[in-house]
């Protein structure tokens, strides 16, 4: 992550991983969860935190969570549908679930077929925020699959290049591939030209953003360092910026998010659907075109290409996707999570009021 | 396109389509390929002009093709071998096949695992130049289904985000979903920030680049507007350019590419590959996730609000991926293909040197 989303080291509580877990069990159970689906969801958040990117988890999301459980916008015990199934494909109805409860589930689905077809994909719609995108990938990584998952996460952020109107939300997607030695490849982006989630992280650390990350409401790209204006006040560019930086481009690719998972989940393009996100997950099995073994050994040669690349001046080491995240779960899982301590402190009054019985740090 | 890369209307000659088409199968076939063959490989390079995609038709590749089946590293009589199959998968070895020759066949193959299995898909190693991506990915479209497309094309232009050593090509992506009453959305990209076919294009046209685009060889980007450069005097960034803009993105999707492509296949990551190319193509079966009419009609939902978006001041109009290339091909169809004129002098006393008996206009 950029700088400006990091929680500043003064403002840091550190959290024990099982204490951040047992705290988000307690929490989906109280909102109606069985105790092993209520594990599930607690286990793609608090990999989110694990991993460094707490715009997905306790931080932004949770209190996010309790409240559309609690207005009743999501289904605490969903009755899941099978709208339509073939040899390698399943399209579901979420019956308004949570994301993260039912996609670990769609995943599994996806790797089974291809597990037994060489392919395996599932398009859901009617649900409801997803997380991470990268937990769902790292599903396929650990059963020798490239896993990929797309999400239509509403309409109402990005404008095309050149337009006024929002049509897309953060529209994310991901897509992983194992490695032998090397920590996986794990690619997980809005296309947006930074998370939604993050802008509020950014807000509450009163960072300023960059310029050709979003727009006036005209649609005019704001190309100076501002500070994160009120929400309803500006739209969001594709990643990418202006269409001279390849916006074009980030805007071609939530498309693809918007098509496979709204259009082709029967969901409807986001814009449409608006709260009722939809999403995409697929897997290759690695097996199905290479032997395994070869396919990693690659892998590893192209990372470690990538991880010992001379630095340009002015830089200490060239990075690749879910590199820095694996290093910073190693991290974590031994020194604890730096929460920001309003976090901390909300976690707690929070944990009083709904009677949890757990407490952070 | 970009304004700097298209040919100054002083300088067009325009070529009736058929005539173009003529010219073109005339190399194939005194290429030494078979007639039938050279018909696909002409429909690659010639769909690519009449989208307005000069940079992958006549203009920059085929004296480039014409070069490397001369000197041997080409093979025009290619015995295509099946390296590895699955239900939804195949493995080719494309024994040095230009790419745009065998790729045609390769999407053939993998929706006809679509059709029976859901999905399909063609990894292929050892082959060539793939011409324009879009073209595969409008088989799948007219069959009704999504198309993929990404080649490997080796690994000496774009460097890592705060690298200073090339680790891939412009790693294409291509994908496309038809639509019901409104033209395909077809989106091909280079993940650098341009094609490199492009940046010789603006050379010949005497156009400057964006900042952004191209970085110095210690890896420091170049933040002016230049003229483009000597090759092998600068390395290329991926699409978005710094870090701030997105550039990470690109980057990842390039990884991507090389990841289905090169490691998927079996040819090795691009950069060890070099100029032995590698290609994947996938084809989604839409009626296998949802009724195909109700798929097209979301379709045309979407692409009617990206169209008919508000556009930002100083814009005449929103496009999506395809809609220009696509209103491209019916003004060229009519009025044929404006070439450079110095492209059509070259192809003349090429004509004339080989003996085809074919001239331009």
């Amino acid at each position: 992550m950029l700088k400006q989303f990091l929680v500043p080291e003064k403002d840091q509580v550190l959290v024990p991983e099982e204490k951040a877990r047992a705290g988000t069990q307690a929490v989906f159970e109280k909102m109606g969860l069985p105790p092993d689906e209520a594990a599930t969801s607690t286990d793609v958040l608090i990999t989110s935190d694990l991993r460094g990117c707490e715009s997905h988890g306790i931080s932004n999301m949770l209190r996010y969570y309790i409240t559309s459980y609690g207005d009743g916008s999501y289904n605490p015990r969903p009755n899941v549908k099978t709208v339509r199934e073939s040899n390698t494909s399943a399209t579901w109805d979420g019956d308004r679930s949570l994301g993260l409860h039912i996609g670990p589930g769609a995943m599994e689905l996806a790797m089974d077929k291809a597990e037994e077809h060489g392919m395996g994909a599932v398009a859901v719609k009617n649900t409801k925020h997803f997380g991470m995108l990268a937990y769902y990938t790292l599903q396929a990584v650990e059963r020798d699959m490239i896993g990929v998952a797309m999400v239509s996460a509403g309409g109402g952020a990005m404008v095309p290049i050149f337009g006024s109107e929002p049509v897309f939300g953060t529209q994310p997607i991901a897509w992983a591939a194992p490695a032998d030695k090397m920590p996986p490849f794990v690619f997980d982006v809005a296309t947006t030209q930074v998370a939604a989630n993050k802008l509020g992280l950014a807000k509450r650390i009163g960072s300023k953003i960059e310029p050709g990350w979003i727009t006036e409401l005209d649609g005019t790209p704001i190309m100076e360092s501002v500070d994160v204006p009120e929400y309803g006040s500006f739209n969001m560019l594709p990643f990418g910026g202006t269409r001279e930086n390849g916006g074009h481009k980030g805007y071609g690719f939530a498309a693809i998010a918007d098509i496979m998972s709204g259009v082709l989940s029967g969901n409807g393009p986001g814009f449409i659907a608006d709260r009722s996100y939809s999403f995409f997950v697929m897997a290759y099995k690695i097996d199905a075109f290479r032997d395994v073994g070869e396919f990693k050994a690659d892998m590893d040669t192209l990372l470690e290409k990538l991880a010992n690349n001379k630095p340009a001046p002015g830089h200490d080491r060239v990075l690749y996707a879910g590199l820095p995240e694996h290093e910073e779960t190693e991290l974590r899982r031994a020194n604890g999570i730096p929460y920001h301590r309003e976090v901390v402190d909300w976690f707690n009054s929070m944990s009083a009021e709904l009677d949890l019985g757990v407490t952070m740090p």
